[in-house]
């Protein structure tokens, strides 16, 4: 049984904060702290180029990779870490798309994270107008996964909702369809339990910033499936992926497997940061994991329901159908997440009318639902969010 | 006048090594080691999510794009931070290409760091078999420039033999045939004055983790002229590229200028070290570094010269057509750093037969170059270089 008092003490939370926006940027770590001081001043300071070898930076992208890989049912060897989550979707769509080269369809959601569909939008510039992306509601993916579309780009949780996609069932049908496909994990690494290898997930992508706390700006991951490793092409071919970097070679020949999707000199700091935020998981059990974020989240749905009837739920009512967060939709929800974080809760806000809430049981406890949830109630019994400072939308939120 | 002495002490050199490697990874910027605990326990520890806002976070990109742009003759507000420089080739050359759309042909050099030739045979690899990277000798870059040829990407100092092209009179001959631009100055920036906008380049792309010392792994930049800022399209097309990112639109539209060439969430903990790093340039002039940094390489290789017969100098002995490194080439060269790194004497060697030295005015001196001649001269003097330890490669250098 995880120790989630233990795994709470491992994280700085400052004193009097409600931190329900793991889901967007984890909390600190304590760990990271030590561990970043020593990457810097006794390994970069002191042992200069020397560093790439002999303090272990070459490995960091394979080695963090299988940290990650644990936690999503990857098989060892099949992840790295580097770059950002839209490169890294850029790079799983172009080599997915080589996969099945007599079709042209990519098919996506509007409920993707919009960077995703950039990034297809950015990749169909180059490939040319005979590609399309083709966007469907949500609840349409499985009916239109057909015999014509090559790839399937698809966020298996809502970064608005929280509605989650049956990533085996999906996965089957569109196999059945011959197509490939890509799942982006940014709301699920850490927030329930992922079986990439016994879905039979093409590719996957994720960041580290989220459930997984590795800082602000943490490098993303991308698993390629055994099936795949060999023969997909990562058109962001850069020297960390050739087979031998440091031949010099001026021309690309693909390293072996996952070692391929690296592509340029890695962030070490940054990559140190999140090896030490990696230790929280070592014992975590990850249906654990999810049974309290699914405690948490009913607990807080049920409480907010009581006291705040102008908020609307927008995710599942169904836990087993949602991610590791609630979202509520209120027209004035900005200035009440405004009004919100002013007492000390931090959600946040997604266009045009969404407050999200994250459920992250390293470091959150019933304590913290309750208590959130009477903040909420009061604010908005007393309208205390509609006031002209909370209602001004600051360009960043 | 620039004080040397003062840059010198801003580092932590550990006691006893001679760093002739700053060309490859910078040494430690003493104010880095606080900047970084700062910005993970104070600013990630205490602001969380909104550290974004809070600290400047988002802001980042650009503030040290400028920093960096006055030290590489840009404009102001025509500079980004972030990504690796592989993804910045990338990025420069898919918007350069569709800059001069009815070319079709990349010209490039044996002599540009290998990633960059990956990075355009990947690209062409989406944009189809009529395009061409066409490769010849750095001495034929001149000629070679004709009216069929859409880009140049050219990196100004050749990594290996630290020859320098002429920027201005290339970007003149390429304007004069209608060809776009692309600069690479990753052994340019920190190690001598670019003048960007004087030589109406039209894109460029470094590192910053060589001469600028931003630490393993370091961001990259990206520059674009202020004439094709507006129109230069970013291929990588990321939601921090975006005109309004926080609107979430499903479809993209480019940010004003510059900013389109962000990707995705920048590694905030990774700038901060850049950041910090910086600090050191702010009272140096470029023209007194140039004029210190052929000081110490004419003295590095008439020292040598005079010692060790065998070591043929690879770089051009005319300093005004080196970089800031020196490179002789020796059979045994493998060996031959070995044994002098194994003597505290660092510098690197690059295939086949390249050793490679780094002549960094921040923070050596002529009592580190003399050091390091007597060292290297003894060495190959008395072949302790010719051991089975030495000789043995390692699969990273």
């Amino acid at each position: 049984m995880t120790d989630f008092t233990a795994t709470r003490a491992a994280f700085h939370l400052p004193e009097g904060m409600i931190y329900l926006d793991g889901n967007s940027l984890g909390p600190l770590p304590k760990a990271v702290a030590a561990r970043v001081a020593q990457t810097v001043t006794a390994e970069w300071g002191d042992h200069l180029i020397t560093g790439w070898n002999a303090c272990g930076w070459m490995d960091m992208p394979a080695r963090l990779g299988d940290r990650i890989g644990r936690l999503i049912g990857a098989e060892p060897g099949h992840v790295v870490v580097g770059d950002t989550l839209s490169i890294k979707v850029f790079q799983a769509l172009a080599a997915a798309l080589k996969l099945n080269p007599d079709r042209r369809v990519i098919l996506s959601d509007t409920g993707n994270f919009p960077s995703d569909l950039y990034m297809a939008e950015g990749l169909i510039s180059l490939l040319g107008p005979d590609y399309e992306l083709r966007l469907v509601a949500p609840e349409e993916v499985e009916t239109s996964i057909t015999d014509d579309i090559a790839v399937t780009l698809i966020t298996e949780v809502d970064y608005r909702t929280g509605r989650k996609h049956d990533m085996a069932a999906l996965t089957a049908k569109a196999h059945a369809n011959g197509v490939v496909t890509i799942w982006d994990l940014a709301h699920s690494a850490g927030a329930l339990p992922v079986d990439l290898a016994g879905a039979k997930a093409d590719f996957a992508v994720g960041c580290t910033y989220k459930y997984l706390n590795g800082g602000p700006g943490a490098p993303a991951f991308i698993y390629v499936s055994p099936r795949h490793a060999d023969m997909a092409l990562p058109a962001l071919s850069g020297w960390l992926g050739h087979d031998s970097p440091f031949a010099f070679d001026l021309d690309y020949t693909p390293g072996a497997g996952i070692a391929r999707m690296r592509v340029g000199t890695p962030p070490i700091v940054q990559m140190a940061a999140l090896d030490a935020a990696l230790d929280a998981w070592d014992d975590v059990d990850m249906a654990d994991l999810r049974a309290r974020s699914i405690e948490l989240s009913d607990r807080f749905i049920a409480g907010v329901e009581a006291t705040c009837p102008d908020l609307i739920l927008a995710s599942p009512r169904d836990a087993t159908q949602r991610g590791s967060q609630v979202s509520f939709r209120f027209a004035d929800g900005y200035a009440a997440m405004q009004a919100l974080i002013a007492h000390k809760v931090i959600g946040d806000f997604r266009a045009p009318d969404i407050m999200r809430f994250g459920f992250t049981p390293l470091y959150l406890n019933e304590q913290d639902i309750d208590a959130a949830i009477e903040i909420l109630a009061n604010i908005m019994r007393d309208r205390l969010w509609d006031t002209p400072e909370f209602k001004q939308r600051k360009a960043v939120t």
